[in-house]
Order: structure tokens, then C-alpha cells, then sequence
């Protein structure tokens, strides 16, 4: 007896798996970590009144969600300003990165990103066959004008650039992405990933309309509005994209109790404006523990700052490690030059406290 | 400018959705169901532990879940007496279909199944570009010896057969399912969707060896367990195949709450006992109701009844929307001649008062 025939396709792919959670590091380790700040998620966590919907919508979650996501994706066209018929809901950036994959990525097709930049995009372009081009950071940021002129040069049906970035927390400014959106190759989709950009300054995400078809923007409820673990992202593009979803994604895929909480995070502002509050302190205290221990931090518009370890790769994984075996979970990017940072997210007062204390030891540990 | 281009594959699906899910249903017709006995959720909702821990789960919903479903993949593998590397915890049995079709179809290759079977299922298939053929009904229930030989024709890899069976309800027995095993072809594995199992008699569950490679079991917290809303199923199959998973699937897809919910869900065999007592009694009273307007209700093995209207398609069709105009939602079966019957979910006795009410006045009005 054997088993199933894989496609050609999936037997050529590796088993592995973009990133390793923090519970698994903790089984591992043995012990819960002292500081969870490691995953850029949002530690000042959702609205009371997200959290409150969630409770209340678990009394209904026998029903199946709504498969069209109604309210919310209503709710999100107002924010934005657009048509509803331009707002897809799914779960996360990361299953609607793999939607988008899907509808446009045959084998063998070109793709363009940055080396070092979001490796979930990379899972799911490898996934559907794509021949994935990766350029390197310039000044430890993404370069999008090298990005879309080597999409010209490969024909490639996506873009992938980040505005903030993730792992470097840097950003363009809305200006210079507007002054290249010209320079997006004729069948080319840029796939702008704005998870970020709620902390970021106001002149930060471009002014595209929205029926622009060259554009897709990813925006999610995982990052300021603190609801990673519910699973809620959302795309805005030209209505034919939007649609183009329906023939693929997961209709009855979303959680209700989910659905009802980005929905009521989306409408308390002030909460919104407390987590940035919370965010830029901690980004100012990471700068300071970091400057503390003669590192030097870099600009960060996102909720993780990325330290300068002032070494090598080889060394900021030392520094990692001796931070995670003090209890400190923090993660940094896999590429060369950009390896010789770590990336520590915004965490609590008690969470930076953690940190305070582990770094100069870390640091000491690394080097010694 | 053009928009993005969609592979081949995607330009050549139809833009149709498996199911009208009822809010949707509801904003058409302007007001909210009396009943909603369409979609063959648990009126009876989860456990009270289950639902007290996904509220807890809630004021940690800025974490990310656990990527590997460890706790949950763990007791499950409890319950089922085998391995953790047996078990794969996903996104309930649609986003486990999605995985599974994925991980075998290549465009062109065959599969197999029963007409009026599972649209889910069909609409899987049909996104990966995978040749479909689909066998009658035989008796009211799926035909599984059939659909075994025609895979064995044409070389398919996957055979699909829900015991007990949806649209009818129908199963069969353990006994003769295991009889048929060796029927499965080489190189075909055999999808047993069971996600209506808890509702059926002791002996419906067929004894296969855990590491069957020709067999994976699809089971789920959306029926039984009373949580549709919350989006977790998993796949029972050999180690080999639930690894292959871990190529394709959305690694950080599952909500945070939901995972605590089903693993509290799983623990209380009170509340399951509940609901199964709960159901049973529903189906009764349907089958009373049906009886009462001289119609006859199929046997069930599950937590619905598909109640024979008595003519052909096009009036149950008619009896359906009469329902529906007085806020009763039911489906039906798609395919003649299964389309003679609608199908109700088991109802709370407040439900079914309605579906009492309702359904002499919308077959007099079909009828007229």
C-alpha cells in the first residue's frame, strides 16, 4: 500500500516553515519567557470593547460566520472611504497573501521582493511554483524604485514591498512612493503590505485610488488594533481584484467572534491613539536600554525597533540566544547586512524592564 | 493600465460560492429567520467550559496561536488513541479540504465523488483545476463500492465519501465500509469526511489502522462540539501525509480563542451526551412534523432530516421558499432525485414550533 501521489509541485517543495512560534521555544526551553517581544504583536492588546463583542459573540458561535463579512467589510469601506465591493476580508495578511498567490502565480512565473523582507510571502510564492527574485535592502530599507525596474526587466505578475518594513522598521514617505507608482510594469500587481502602518507618521501611506488595478494594500487587525490571535486582515483594491477572491478563498473561513471584534475595534479611536501613545514610549525606552549598552538603535514606524548589534550575524544570534536563555523573546532578520540587528518589539513597562536587565548581560554572554 | 494577471486556471473558474450563508439571506429579505435550521449548526452551542474558555482566551487575543496546535493536536491524539503526528488541526474541514486538494490535484488529475455530495468539496477541486466525476446516489446514500471501482477506472487520486452522508443523512454502517477498504486503489487515497459522526450510531465509525496510507478521516468542532462560528477541524491520517500538510498550510491561521474553546469542548463528554439527547429529540419531532403533514422523513445519522416532499425538485423548491417567506431557513439537496426532499437541521423546541407552524402553510401554498 502506498500513499497519496503529491503534485510534482508539492514533492519538490521543503517542509519548512517560515517562522517557529513562541510556544514552541517555550516548550523547548522549558519555561515560559519572561518577555514576549519578539513577534511584533501588540502587548497593550485589543479595545476593552473588541474584547467585550468577542465574550458576547461566543454565546453565537454556533453559527457559522458571515461568509460575506458584511458589517465589517461595510464598516472598513467607510473608514476608508470606498465602495464595499473594494474591501476583501480574510484570515489575516497571511491567508490573503496566500489567496493573491493563488489567483495570479502559475509555476514558473516572476515575482519580485526583498531579500530579507516578509518570509511568509516567500512560503506562499515558493508554495504556487513562482520564481521568486529577491533584491537587497539599500540603507536598510526596501528599495522600491530597484523593485519595480527589475519587475520590468522579469515581467513579474507581483511586487512585494512593505511600507513601514518589517524587520527594519523603516518606512518610505508617501511622496516618493506616489512619484514611482509610474514606474509599475504594465501586468505588473504591486502588493503594498501596510500592517504596520497605523504606528507610522501620518504622510506615510500613499494616495492611491482606489480603482487604480495596479495596486493591491494589505492592511490588518493583528498589529494596532492588538488581535493577532483572532485572525482578521483586509485587502483594498479595484473591485474586478476584489472579486477575483471569491473564486478561490475560504467563504465560510472567517471566525464570528472575530468578525464582531474587528468590527468594534475599528470604531474605538481612542484606544487606537492609546496603543500608539504606549507603542512610541516603548520605542523611545527600547532606544534608550539599547544606547544604554552602547547600541545604537535604528528609526523605527512600526511597534519593534531593530538594534544595531554593531558585529556580524554570527553575533547578534549570539546575543539572541543569551537573551532568550534569560527569558527574553525577541527575533532578527535572517539576510546579511541587516543580520547584525535584533528585532524587539514594543513591549510593557514590566516587558522592557525584562529587557533592561537582560541585555547588558546578553551582550556580555555574546562577547565573551 | 490593466490589472493583475490571473493564472490560466483562475481566468477559467466561475465566480460561484458553494453556499448563500443566511445573513446574507436575511438582508435580502429584509428581516431576521424566526428559525435558522438551514446550515446544520448546533442550536445547542458549545460546552459552557468551551465557551467560558474562548472568553478567557479573548483578553490574550494580541498573541498569536500556537502554529502547531500543540495542546489541542495532543488531547486529540488522546481521544483518538494515536499519535500527535496523526493529527493536523486546521481551519475546519473546508480549509482542511482546501489544504488536502492542494497538496494532490494538479490540474487534470481525477477525482471522485457522489453527485450532490458535499459542494465544498467540488468547489476545491474544481479551484486546483482537478477533473471531477460524480456518481449517483444510490438508495438515498452514497455508494461507496461505486465510487471505489470508478476511481480504480480512472486512476483518480482522491476519493471523497461523507459517513453519515450530507444532503441525506443516511450512513453506513462500520462493517460494511471496512469491508470495502481493500477496494481502494493504488496511489487513490480516500477522503472519510465524518463531521457528523458523533451523531451517528456507535458502529457508523469504521476501525481503520491510524497509519492507513489510503485513508485520511476529516472530523470537526463545527457539528457536534456546537462551535461552526469558530472555524476548527483536523484530519486523522497517516504521519507521512499530516506532515505534507505542514507544506502548504496557513502555519499561524488558527484563532488564538478557538483553539482554547475546542480544547475545552473536547473534555466535556456531559455536554456532548447533552446534545446528542438534544438532537436526538429534534429529530424525532421532525420526523412528527413531516409525518403530520403527510410527508415522509428520511432515517438520520446525523443532527438533520431530509423530509421527502413527495414530488420532484421544482416543488420542493417551492415548499423551500415558502419556508423561508415565513422565516424558516432549510436548505435542500441539489441533485434529482435527492432535490425531492429539504433538509432541517435539528431545531430548539421554539424552532420547531415555527417549522410546525409554517410548514402546512408553505406546502398549501407550494401546492397552489
Amino acid at each position: 500500500m502506498t500513499g497519496p501521489r503529491y503534485t510534482a509541485l508539492v514533492a519538490s517543495l521543503p517542509a519548512t516553515v517560515p517562522f517557529v512560534g513562541p510556544e514552541t521555544q517555550e516548550r523547548e526551553r522549558g519555561a515560559p519567557f519572561r518577555a514576549r517581544i519578539g513577534a511584533n504583536e501588540n502587548v497593550f492588546g485589543p479595545s476593552p470593547q473588541a474584547i467585550a463583542a468577542m465574550q458576547a459573540a461566543e454565546a453565537e458561535i454556533w453559527k457559522y460566520g458571515d461568509s460575506t463579512s458584511y458589517d465589517l467589510r461595510h464598516a472598513l469601506a467607510a473608514h476608508h472611504g470606498c465602495a464595499p465591493e473594494n474591501v476583501m476580508v480574510g484570515e489575516g495578511i497571511d491567508g490573503i497573501l496566500g489567496y493573491l498567490v493563488r489567483l495570479v502565480v502559475a509555476p514558473g512565473d516572476a515575482v519580485v521582493t526583498s531579500d530579507g523582507a516578509y518570509p511568509t510571502f516567500n512560503y506562499h510564492v515558493a508554495g504556487f511554483g513562482g520564481a521568486l527574485t529577491k533584491l537587497p535592502y539599500r540603507d536598510d530599507a526596501e528599495d522600491l524604485a530597484a523593485l519595480l525596474d527589475r519587475a520590468a526587466e522579469l515581467d513579474a505578475k507581483l511586487v512585494y514591498f512593505a511600507n513601514p518594513d518589517n524587520p527594519m522598521g523603516s518606512m518610505l514617505p508617501r511622496d516618493a512612493i506616489e512619484a514611482l507608482l509610474d514606474r509599475i510594469p504594465e501586468g505588473t500587481l504591486l502588493v503594498l503590505d501596510e500592517a504596520y502602518v497605523e504606528f507610522a507618521p501620518e504622510a506615510t501611506a500613499p494616495r492611491i485610488a482606489i480603482d487604480d488595478p495596479r495596486v493591491i494594500r494589505l492592511r490588518t487587525f493583528s498589529k494596532a488594533y492588538g488581535m493577532a490571535g483572532a485572525r482578521v486582515g483586509y485587502a483594498l483594491a479595484a473591485a474586478p481584484l476584489i472579486a477575483a477572491f471569491d473564486k478561490v478563498r475560504n467563504h465560510f473561513g472567517m471566525n464570528r467572534s472575530a468578525q464582531a471584534g474587528a468590527l468594534a475595534a475599528l470604531q474605538d479611536h481612542g484606544w487606537l491613539e492609546h496603543v500608539r501613545a504606549e507603542v512610541a514610549q516603548a520605542r523611545y525606552r527600547i532606544t534608550a536600554i539599547a544606547a544604554g549598552c552602547g547600541l545604537t538603535a535604528l528609526p523605527s514606524a512600526t511597534n519593534f525597533v531593530a538594534v544595531d548589534c554593531g558585529r556580524d550575524g554570527a553575533f547578534a544570534r549570539r546575543v539572541l540566544a543569551e537573551l532568550g536563555a534569560r527569558g527574553v523573546f525577541v527575533r532578527m532578520p535572517f539576510v546579511a547586512p541587516q543580520d547584525r540587528c535584533i528585532r524587539i518589539s514594543a513591549g510593557t513597562p514590566q516587558d522592557l524592564d525584562a529587557l533592561a536587565e537582560a541585555l547588558p548581560q546578553a551582550l556580555a554572554a555574546a562577547r565573551g
